[in-house]
């Protein structure tokens, strides 16, 4: 399998999480260069036509892309451990705080990104006034965050999952458009935050 | 079981058209008002701190929401037909074109319709320039939704899945915000769409 990615862009981050986790290694990483527009290209486009990293390309050729995808594709390939949970309920809720992650959160940071600093002004648009507002959008999940992360160990309950992974990324992401959660504020958010940093996993990026 | 809904809301759809796919019929179905905000009460709250529909309230009291993981909940409960998949590929294929229509269709779709209309600005301030963008942004997804549906009956290949639900009320939303592809300039789409449409399935909303 190989791996298109792009060195510590969030997305790529979580499928490098989750391989880790996994202990899966037989994985080739092909770094593209997202500022030099290396993912623009027409072969990239065919492998996805939204031109995002990541994408998991299979041995005979066939391209997965969106990070829940290739988490489903991978937890199928090596169920263990189980990282979008093992009995029906718990696949729910796990899935239900990934989506949350991702819609909601990561989302929200990489509008933020995008429309704040200009990074991708060659290839769109950037609108101040709405990186500004989903900045608050972003920081706007943090309470929902806290709320649960102060009642469970990890995000989806009493055992580590790809909810966690999803959440985890889109924080330490948020870095860089200054969203940063006050341990005073936040504290149960701030510890999760820092034991999720010290799984061996984490310093894949 | 028991479903909390909302007459004639995109998402909402997806799990109704899903149910009825499933022959799930054991839900009672609760229509909040939206405009009057009933989603934004505590009680609502508790069941989703998002506030957002559909959740699904499972008979112990547990609350799902995020339509991918109420998807997900479903599918474990009533395996056939399978609408997640059946083998690995198919699995991750179909999970792909669910969270490509959800995250870069009807989340733009959304996003025009709240920004363009003011429907919700009792509790959000438009923007109007980020309403337009959006609908761009929705209608470059069309010839991406062309291109797939020229090379395969239903989006995620051969057979229907919940692909073709989240896809199909993302884009039966879009006519609110004047988003109808041309039979001309998308005809393998238009003729998906006109072929979901006859499904009895789709009559739930």
């Amino acid at each position: 399998m190989k791996l298109y990615s792009a060195a510590k862009a969030p997305n790529p981050r979580r499928i490098l999480m989750f391989l880790a986790e996994k202990g899966i290694t037989d994985v080739e990483v092909v770094n593209l260069d997202l500022a030099a527009g290396d993912n623009l290209h027409e072969d990239f486009r065919a492998k996805n036509p939204l031109a995002k990293v990541p994408v998991l390309e299979l041995d005979d050729g066939t391209c997965i892309s969106e990070c829940g995808a290739i988490y489903r594709y991978l937890e199928e390939l090596k169920p263990e451990p189980a990282l979008l949970g093992s009995d029906i309920k718990e696949k729910a809720i796990i899935e239900m705080w990934e989506r949350r992650a991702e819609i909601s959160f990561m989302s929200a940071v990489g509008q933020c990104f995008q429309h704040s600093t200009g990074f991708f002004k060659d290839r769109m648009t950037p609108i101040a006034v709405w990186g500004e507002e989903s900045g608050q959008l972003a920081r706007r999940f943090l309470p929902v965050l806290e709320a649960q992360l102060s009642n469970h160990a990890y995000l989806a309950g009493d055992e580590f999952s790809a909810a966690d992974i999803s959440a985890f990324c889109a924080l330490e992401f948020a870095k860089v458009v200054g969203i940063r959660p006050d341990a005073e504020e936040f504290p149960a958010l701030v510890s999760w935050q820092q034991k999720i940093k010290q799984r061996p996993s984490a310093a894949f990026m």
